[in-house]
């Protein structure tokens, strides 16, 4: 547990907005630090896949499933786009929410065009709507591609957006993936802590990388590179594609506990459940990450 | 019927806009509900293809026509351009106008060059006019091309107009129609369904997609899945190509009562018939539509 | 004849410009509600192609010529760039000026590159202008391009200039011309008449079309679909390359006689002619279009 | 010699700006309607090839040797880059400056892309560094690529700018030359009349063009198709390529006696010599083009 | 030893601002006039490459090395970017900063593309970010990659926010890279002395440009062209990429004494090696270039 004087504050904080980043910090780890971040993007980032299909629940066809779970397990930061959170948010007030800035679908694939993704809005919108609907706005989001032929457009807005979300205290998570015709391993470690460190010289709170993958190498020691390379920013990433829950927690785990993590970025492997099942895997996630529980209690919880 | 209390408003409609929203919402959709949209925009997006020409009338060659259908018939909103509607508004004062945003012609096929449309103006002019003219514009309209390789340019801008416009209590329809060369089956309905989840990722009001077509699926049931996915955001389409009068209103019945679907958005179908014909037909979709009446019944006003 | 009560005023036009707007009509057209516009902005669309050669005098070649014409014979208004006029206003204070906002040369040919023309200045320069310069400046002329791949540049700047000149009671008149690697006939009525379509949307009051061109088919009739369409916005375009006066005449009075233009716009045809003779020309068009006379007697007045 | 009434001052100068634009006006053309301008911006334009090499002094590789001579020789005016100016001015108060807006490198050639040069700065930072620095600051200049694929980004700024200019009371010099796929032959002689007449369609006051060039036509006789079309326009050019004084000082004679042309702007031929040399060649020029002098007497200076 | 009446203040500075800038100057180069710059940009230039690997000892993948050095060693100015300023400054407020205001990563290669890279922010950002933290924030750093197809949008930005930075009495570096299909040769001294000129025409207080490289001819010599033709802007360059100390510091030595060069900016061959040997070399470099040692007597620093 850590209190507002352990909150590292940057310097691009301003003396009048300190107060506010703390408490937002905290809420963000629920005083842990630690990040469990439940992503809820990807209705437009993978259009309809990840919601309706073989072996999805229908209910993960509503966008309200999302927000259901976010209201009633332990999370940390339900991210999503303004557009949606303005829709269900009146009746999920108790969610702390972090509203992604840029957001592109899955259509055009790299053979044809570099990956290049621009914001919807600006930092002075996210607060002005942070005001309008009393809505716990914690921070903002924003996806880099990274070797991208249009990688400069997004590190300009990038940059600027977390200066700006640091002026009015609140916190930045980078989601930052090497992705183009100049990347034939998107997932290389070397790679990975290169995105890595790239997102620690834009000064953000916390960034989200793929688990690095490599031939031979086991991924939580892989992405050691990364986490120290990046410094006081602190690195999340996702469990890996499995889909057994014993794994995915082991992953999450080793993470943490090997790869240095502060956290993990979740969704599909949340969401794509009935909402019971998906609650009590929420929670058990967040038991490992919060509050630093083992995989044998987390599973536990998981099994309810 | 629903009064103002029914009325879903977002949350990025701030408190002293919520009256303007609620009664703009009311009107459009006749305390309904449901839209039936009037589409004439097509002057440009078509160019003189569907005004002129085998099987339609003369008086469909003046633009007047769609104003007097507009305001002599049933309708919930008629869509077009704002430089139309200032040079016809003043004498059909009744209609509720929504004005589109964007607009392209149809000359530059995808084979070319993938489509982009581009606004002509912001909300801050479309209020202006509003406040100069004393018109009823009730909300803005914008078109997205999802899968295009500009696709980025027209999610962002949508994404800012419909925040602006609800911010001043305007309604927001986007008309989403994937397409490009990473598109190869505009109508699959799974793709359809993402693109109306896209539309509510951007938090729009209403949201107007093509009728799914998938050989050996019926399309209104095909539609499920997107009116499902767009939870709070609500779903239109036109009921096909159809010109026959039944089989046409017998789509759009089961569009709504099948698919799910909120109204629909008709515009060649009903301005290329003769005025006196086109008003009735009218007049049938919004019985079936706000009015909630059966197909005989819509087919009977129809016939007159 | 028509009086102030008789202009028909948009909508986007407020209250506080409708007085300028109706006295700039009015000047525009001399009362008549019909356009002579004499088009003198070649001087860089052809570069010195028009001003210079076999068949043209030698006067021609100086700027001053074209101002010394629309000084001293009948005419709307005169056509130009701002920096052209800013040289030569002063001592022609009493020509009706139209300030094209975007002009390109002719050089970059369509199988190159797609025609693309963006605009020097914005309406508030143009208002400013007109107030330091004190000259008689009733509106804003600009080119699209439609059909070209960057088609929606500039119908986006075409929409916003003719809001803002409408905002301040000036006048606007669109050069609309189908054109680009798309367009395999620019002259096809059809084509022709959705470009028309096209300016209505926009809403500009005035639009300036080429004379449509088909195989077995009167130009002038041709033009009625282009007329029609384009509703409250007027139709004018050029009598056809023809030199012959008579021909020319014929072409100028069809049009407006039969195929509904409300006037016309007439460059070349006018500008490379010795200056008496050239008088006499535009005075001979303008006798036809603002007076009503028949062709004799507009030839006659050519004819001195 | 010329006083303040006699000078010619465009409309677009508002009346606050009068006596500036005189006083800039007589300054750089030191009383006589004429321009010598010494050209110094080639550090960027041709990079280091006209400083260092074969034939060229090494005096001239150190950027104070050009300001050596703009100051001790008869100039009027000396163009080159903001950042140069800031650097030497303190030291060269005495001389009239021009501050080129836009420069590129000759590395990329036009096989590889079309020229496109974009401004540095706009007038206001002029304005701000010429009331900062307390150096007379007469004008601003702009180079256009006619014909160019990105000539519309050319056209748009230098209109603005010499509008702009014109508002302060600074004089505009357009380079202009036609450059780009589009174009096989740069310095034909109706080629670069269009390019004059473009110049003079944006309204400035002083445009360089290169001399025109064609087999069996006399170069001063084939420029007065320039400076006929270009009317109020004034048109400079350089002596040619040759670097016979005598052959030089002839070329720029006829240019102005035969050709039209009101000035000149040269830059290698003079500061590619020693300072002493550079200095008698300078005042050579402007006796020619200032004090209207004759080849023998200007070849007199120069010979000192 | 130069003490503040010493300091060049160019023109752009205006009179309120010139003491900070003194002081800046004075700061950055430690009262010597000659600069010494730790470059510690790379995280993103060249991701994680120059931070882990063999040879390169594991405390320098940890971003925090590189300010213990910048903090204990001496050094003339420590460049980086403003996020991870913004996250280690507060615990290294001895350091004076230039922040590097654009970056890219090395993933996309000439081949594919040429280089861009777009600031990420401008310089009232940095300003602001100077007041708000309190650091001793001296200056901006900007990279132009020359005979790059995108050079215009970097001279553009370049250009302005120097002029910005001198306008609030900070100092500007420009690293300038001939780099793009056009350039076949990124080391020829010919060519880096038109670098060198083109920072010149920028008007920056120092220029960093790689160390010339000619078949048979001497770098140190080769540097003087740029030297030269640079004037009163200043050159810095690395001592080439030998990792042999002795080389290396009379590589730099050569080019200050030989060259002409008033500097240096090294990164690599200080920061991958062990804290108290980083801190030893930076300390002979130092002594090298701000108190004019000799190789021998920095040579003995730097082994202690």
């Amino acid at each position: 547990m850590i209190s507002g004087k352990d909150v590292f504050v940057p310097l691009d904080v301003p003396q009048e907005s300190r107060n506010t980043y703390v408490e937002n910090y905290l809420l963000a780890t629920k005083n842990s630090g630690k990040l469990m971040l439940f992503a809820g993007d990807q209705k437009i980032e993978h259009l309809n896949d990840d919601f309706y299909g073989e072996g999805i629940p229908l209910e993960d066809n509503d966008p309200e499933h999302m927000f259901k779970i976010a209201s009633k397990a332990t999370i940390g930061i339900f991210a999503s786009q303004l557009g949606m959170i303005a829709r269900y948010g009146m009746d999920y007030r108790n969610v702390p929410y972090l509203i992604k800035l840029n957001s592109k679908s899955h259509l055009v694939k790299v053979t044809q065009k570099d990956p290049k993704s621009t914001s919807w809005f600006g930092v002075s919108q996210i607060e002005e709507f942070r005001k309008n609907s009393g809505l716990k706005i914690v921070g903002i989001g924003y996806t880099i591609y990274l070797g991208s032929e249009f990688e400069s457009d997004m590190l300009s807005e990038a940059a600027k957006y977390i200066y700006e979300a640091h002026r009015c205290g609140m916190l930045s998570v980078i989601w930052i993936y090497p992705r183009g015709k100049a990347v034939p391993d998107e997932k290389d470690p070397h790679l990975i802590a290169g995105a890595a460190g790239t997102a620690a010289t834009l000064g953000t709170d916390f960034v989200k990388v793929n688990a690095p993958k490599k031939e031979g190498v086991n991924s939580a020691e892989a992405l050691k590179e990364a986490t120290q390379t990046a410094g006081r920013t602190k690195v999340i990433c996702a469990g890996g594609s499995s889909t057994d829950a014993l794994k995915f927690l082991q992953g999450l785990y080793d993470q943490i506990h090997i790869g240095g993590a502060s956290g993990n970025a979740t969704g599909r492997n949340i969401h794509q459940k009935p909402l019971d099942e998906a609650i009590r895997f929420c929670n058990a996630i967040s038991a490992l990450t919060i509050e630093n529980k083992s995989v044998e209690d987390a599973l536990k919880i998981y099994k309810g």
